[in-house]
């Protein structure tokens, strides 16, 4: 708790003062760089943190984190600045720690198919770093500079996640600073264990308040010998969805399976000038054996001949691919050309993949009927999609709409089984909606954080309502 | 903490007086029962429970767990009795809580590749319920008969976690009675999710001692549409070790990859009379369409070919397949033929696969220096493989000597960055370990216990060193 504002400065003041012979200059106060520190990717409000510090090492973390936790300062974990539901904001002041300096690969294990990297290694850094030795790290949540450190905090998946998992799957260990201080690793370099409790999956997605990550040890995976993408309109949305259900029954083991709605195409079109129809679209790819992903595609015609496929496009070589997909890398930009000058921000459900297609119908029609202009994106195979709205944050009017349509759209992902979040996190955002998700689980959860952070100094204010 | 065995005993009456009007002859406390339910699949000291109450409902779980949280008496989840570290021990007395009759299946979803089932669900019965609709649960631990919320309590895995994960990975949400008798739904159906802190895979693993699950919600696969099994002696243990190395490398994808030693096979031949090598052997399955299975096949004999294999035989048809291995299937049985009249008991380790041959290589030698009778089998894609010594718990000399090769098994798979236990789970036999193993991670999972159940009465004296 803040004993006011003027004691919550001295108890700063006392943190910065005995950090700053350990780290001079690498502590740094002034408001740009705090507010640069808040998050930037969010129409949350983003209250920034007292100070900034910049570690380099894990025994840096575990040094701000001692001080932090004498003095009862929060203290926010930084990767990149790419979460989206204002998790790097501080609501109550304090320390936002940046971890981007612990950027070191510290070994590739290419017999065991995983790496260890530190916290602020970004994902395309590493996959640099792999490519001569034919291995890859595959989740990929659209920003190639979000960190793994960041990726694992908040559970990251992404395009990928459908074939090769999500960050739950891909982090075999953690090192981690614990709120008191201690350094936990969390488990050994074996691909499984069953011995004890499982800290690594308790630390993916806490979104840094149980313990601040400073370092992973990753799965790879080899490069696949073929990978062929694809883009293929359909008819309707319900043949797009249907497509994918049916190729998951049948372990199509599609590698992404991307599906678009027609608003989303039009900018493609309209604003990209993409040569694409303005139809509900999957963005798909597959990965093996040239025979392998040769069938894979074979048997994908023919379930999406069957479902009313428009059109089907593949491609083979990188440069090709890359074109072919261009559309869908650059989607959270491009949707910008359909309201010029407008704010956007991207929210995220996941229900179960019989509903994908029920779920996204019913979202569009609510769209429709507020007024709003806010094209989709979806995970289809995972039944995770995006809603992207184009918003004028100083029309009161459409702001009141807009917080309709996301009560309305998190509603109605919950009451088909779904969850508020297939991939962005808690953050700020939507702690409103744990309670309606969890009921009795944010008991435990609450249990649990009292547990390793009695004090509340580690990333407060996120994932858990007060009380 | 106990206040001494009248109180005890006097607690544990008042509990059973308060359940009596609910279980009636549910409720049992004879010698023979309450010995059952304590494990029999060990060479551990069993200490049976007080009682044996048999549960129904997941209400009965709570009307229990109720019961003994206010008087303060340990509660014990039991499944099918076939963890191998005495998981299902009373060494604090209390009540066995036999889930056995939770035994509906609640949902099959087949368009999202779940099914929800109670607790007490065994994996034959599910499979044996999926079979005409072309879906199959694939973790396969051995015990048939092993219930799923047993499996998932123990983070079970075995053969064919290679392809298809461990409990950790197939399931998706569960429901659990926590300490205080709240009933907490771990997660929704959707396949992923970033909504807060993990509880789902905080409770697989955790041997019924932070909850006890009452139904699971798990992933279901397609059956494959081809399924072809194999059998490959090789010249040396190093051969088999890098021939999984280099077909995981090449994400070749076979759904199991079984390594069984030449002592293992050396029992197949004289005792169960199969006609195979006495050479070290791996047992593999693919899964596929027809052309993707005859490619794995044929990728994996080139591999093999260039290791040192000596044969390799192949076997489609489902009986032929059973025939192919039928040695692998029985091999906890058959073993025992090596020294008629012992007791045996598993162990298991796992290290990172580079590190596999290594590592069964040095615990061979050792065996072999302690004069002991103690075959390996090993998932060997996993890293994880299994000692089954056969010992005479009479010859105190002989047991010292187990108990010397148990330690330096241990402090080599953790001196590998492997883990004291990929699969059986910590029960009371491994909990000497979880502080090497751990080291400050064992201070946070004691902090997660008490902050969940701080009384100590769920599964009390498993997983936690005593302090």
């Amino acid at each position: 708790m803040q004993d006011g504002n003027s004691d919550h400065a001295a108890r700063v003041s006392q943190v910065l003062d005995e950090l700053r012979p350990r780290f001079g200059n690498r502590i740094q106060t002034g408001l740009p760089i705090r507010q640069q520190h808040a998050n930037t990717l969010t129409w949350l409000p983003a209250p920034a943190p007292d100070a900034v510090v910049f570690a380099e090492t894990a025994d840096d973390v575990a040094a701000v984190v001692r001080a932090c936790a004498a003095r009862k300062v929060p203290v926010i974990a930084f990767g990149a600045g790419t979460s989206l539901e204002g998790h790097v904001n501080a609501p109550l002041g304090g320390i936002s720690l940046d971890l981007s300096r612990l950027n070191r690969i510290l070994a590739v294990n290419a017999s065991d198919l995983d790496a260890e990297v530190e916290a602020g290694v970004t994902r395309n850094q590493l996959n640099e770093h792999l490519r001569d030795q034919g291995l890859f790290f595959p989740v990929d949540p659209g920003a190639g500079h979000a960190t793994l450190g960041g990726m694992a905090s908040t559970r990251a998946s992404g395009t990928t996640a459908v074939r090769y998992g999500t960050m739950r799957d891909n982090v075999l260990s953690l090192t981690a600073v614990m709120a008191d201080g201690s350094v936990v690793r969390t488990a050994r370099r074996a691909r499984k264990s069953s011995a004890g409790y499982d800290l690594t999956r308790l630390l993916v997605g806490a979104e840094g308040t149980l313990g601040i990550i400073t370092s992973l040890t990753v799965r790879l995976h080899g490069q696949p010998e073929t990978i062929i993408a694809a883009v293929c309109p359909f008819k309707t949305l319900e043949g797009a969805c249907n497509t994918v259900i049916e190729a998951i029954q049948l372990g199509l083991g599609a590698a992404r399976m991307e599906l678009v709605d027609e608003v989303m195409m039009h900018a493609f079109a309209a604003h990209a000038k993409l040569p694409v129809e303005e139809a509900p679209t999957l963005f798909v790819e597959f990965h093996g054996t040239p025979a392998a992903a040769a069938e894979q595609v074979a048997l994908f015609r023919d379930i999406a001949a069957g479902q009313g496929m428009l059109r089907f496009e593949q491609a083979e070589k990188a440069e090709d691919r890359t074109r072919l997909w261009k559309a869908r890398h650059d989607a959270y930009f491009t949707v910008r050309g359909l309201r010029p000058g407008a704010e956007s921000f991207a929210t995220d459900v996941c229900v179960p993949i019989s509903r994908l297609a029920e779920c996204v119908a019913a979202t569009k029609a609510d769209i429709k009927r507020l007024g709003l202009i806010a094209p989709i994106v979806g995970h289809a195979g995972d039944g995770n999609f995006h809603v992207q709205p184009l918003i004028d944050p100083t029309d009161a009017g459409e702001m009141a709409r807009i917080a309709e349509f996301l009560e309305r759209l998190t509603a109605r992902a919950l009451a088909m089984d779904g969850t508020c979040t297939g991939e962005h996190g808690i953050g700020m955002g939507k702690i409103k909606y744990m309670a309606a998700e969890h009921g009795p689980g944010v008991a435990v959860m609450r249990a649990i954080k009292r547990a390793l952070d009695p004090d509340n100094i580690l990333n407060p204010g996120k994932i858990l309502p007060a009380g």
